[in-house]
C-alpha cells in the first residue's frame, strides 16, 4: 500500500451498490405508480381515490427516503460528518412528514367510507414502525445534533441508533408487504389467485422492496464500506479519550 | 482488569437476553397452538385440518429453530468450534425438515380443495426463502463443515454466509406475518375488523414473531457478544497468516 491516508475516491465495489440501490429505489416508485395509476384509478386527496395516496406514501417515505437517508454515511463518506449528520436527519424526517400524509390519507379514507381502523395486523405493525420511527429521530436529533450530549451518552447511544434504524428500516418494508397483501386480497378477492396481472405486478412491487432493503442492508453491514474518520476526528477522539482516562496526551492506555 | 484470558462464564446481559429470547420462542410456539387449536379445530395429517400443519411446522422450523441454530455460537461460546458448527448444522437441517414438512401439508391441502399454488406474494417470498435457506444450508456445510475448502475461501464466504444468514431469519419472520395476514382475511374476513378474539390472538402472534426476530438479531449483531476465539483457533489461524503471507513466524506483518 502506498501510505495511511483514506483514498479520496469510493471503493468501486460500495459505488456499484448504492448505484443498484438507487435504480432499484425508482423501479419502486415507478411500480408503485403503475400499479395505482393503471389498476386503481390513479391518487387524489377529498376523493375515493384518498386511500390510494397511502401506499404511495409510505413506499416513497418509509422505505426509499429512510433507506436513503441510511445510506448518507457510505456516500458521503469523505464530507464533513457534521454536514453528513444533518442531511441524515433532513432526509428522516422528510420521510416522517411525507409518511404522516400517508397515514392521514388511510383514516381519512376509513372514516368517509365507515371502515374501522387498527385492527389489522398490517395496522399494528405499521403504526408501531411509525411512532418508534419518530421517537428514534427525537434521540437522534438530541444525542447526536444538538451540543448537549456527552460524549460518553453518545458512544453508549450510537450502537443502539444504529441497530434499531436498521430494525425500523426492514419493520418499515415488512408494513408495506403486508399491506400489500391486504390490498390485494380485498381489492382483487378471487381473481388473485387465478394470476391476474394486477396480482402479479404487486407481487413484483412485494419482491422489489425486498430486493431494495437487502442492497441497502448489505451496504450499511459490509465491514469494509463504513465510513472512515477523518484526521481531524480521530485526533478529537484521541484527546478526549486521554482526557477522560486522566492520562496526558501521547501517553499509552 | 484481572488477566487476559476470556472469563469462563457468559456476559450476564447476553444470558439475560437468550433466556428472553427462549421464552419468546416457547411463546410463540403456545400461541400458534392456542390458535389453531381453539379456533382453527386443531392439527391433523390427511384430513381436513392438513393445512393447519402448515403455520405450525413454519414457526417451529423457520422461525424458531433457526433462530436457536442462529444462537449457538453466543450461547456456547467457550465450546470447542467444531461442536458448535456441528450443532448449527444440525439444528438448521432440523428446522429445513420440519418446513419441508409445513410445505408438503399446504400443497397437498391446496390439491385437495382445487386452491391454486404460488399466486400470492406469501408464496413467493415463503418458497424463494425456503429454496435460498436450503442452498445456504448446503453452501455451509461444504464450505465449513468439510475439510476440502481453503481458508481463504472460508475467510471470503463467512461473511456472505453471515449476512445472508441473517436475512434469512429476516425474511422467515415476514414470510410468518403474510400468512397470517392471508389466513386472517380469508378465515374471518369481515369479521376482522371487528376485533374478534381470533383475530386480536393472530395479532398477538404477529408481534411475538417480530418480537422474537428483534431479540435474536439485538443478540447477534452486538459487538461485544460476539464468540472470541479459543487460544488455539487463534495461533492456528497465525500460523497460516505468516504462512500465506510468506513470512517466518513471530515476525511483525
Amino acid at each position: 500500500s502506498m501510505d495511511g491516508a483514506p483514498p479520496p475516491t469510493s471503493p468501486t465495489g460500495l459505488s456499484v451498490y448504492v448505484a443498484v440501490s438507487q435504480l432499484l429505489g425508482l423501479t419502486l416508485l415507478a411500480t408503485t405508480g403503475a400499479w395505482l395509476g393503471r389498476y386503481r384509478g390513479g391518487v387524489a386527496w377529498h376523493s375515493p381515490l384518498q386511500f390510494n395516496a397511502h401506499p404511495l406514501c409510505m413506499v416513497l417515505g418509509m422505505v426509499f427516503l429512510q433507506g436513503d437517508a441510511l445510506l448518507v454515511y457510505r456516500v458521503f463518506r469523505h464530507e464533513a460528518k457534521r454536514s453528513t449528520k444533518a442531511l441524515h436527519a433532513l432526509l428522516h424526517g422528510l420521510a416522517l412528514v411525507i409518511a404522516l400524509v400517508g397515514i392521514i390519507a388511510v383514516f381519512e379514507s376509513h372514516q368517509t367510507k365507515g371502515i374501522p381502523d387498527m385492527y389489522s395486523l398490517h395496522s399494528w405493525c405499521g403504526m408501531a414502525t411509525f411512532v418508534l420511527y419518530l421517537l428514534q429521530w427525537f434521540l437522534g436529533c438530541s444525542f447526536f445534533l444538538f451540543p448537549g450530549a456527552s460524549f460518553l451518552l453518545r458512544g453508549w447511544y450510537k450502537p443502539q441508533h444504529i441497530f434499531f434504524g436498521i430494525t425500523l428500516f426492514i419493520l418499515s418494508i415488512t408494513s408495506c408487504l403486508l399491506g400489500i397483501t391486504e390490498m390485494l386480497l380485498f381489492k382483487l378477492s378471487d381473481s388473485y389467485s387465478h394470476f391476474v396481472p394486477e396480482g402479479i405486478l404487486a407481487n413484483t412491487l412485494g419482491v422489489l422492496l425486498v430486493a431494495f432493503g437487502l442492497v441497502v442492508g448489505y451496504v450499511l453491514t459490509r465491514e469494509e464500506w463504513k465510513r472512515p474518520p477523518l484526521a481531524e476526528e480521530l485526533a478529537l477522539s484521541m484527546d478526549f479519550k486521554t482526557l477522560t482516562e486522566g492520562e496526558s496526551p501521547g501517553g499509552g492506555s
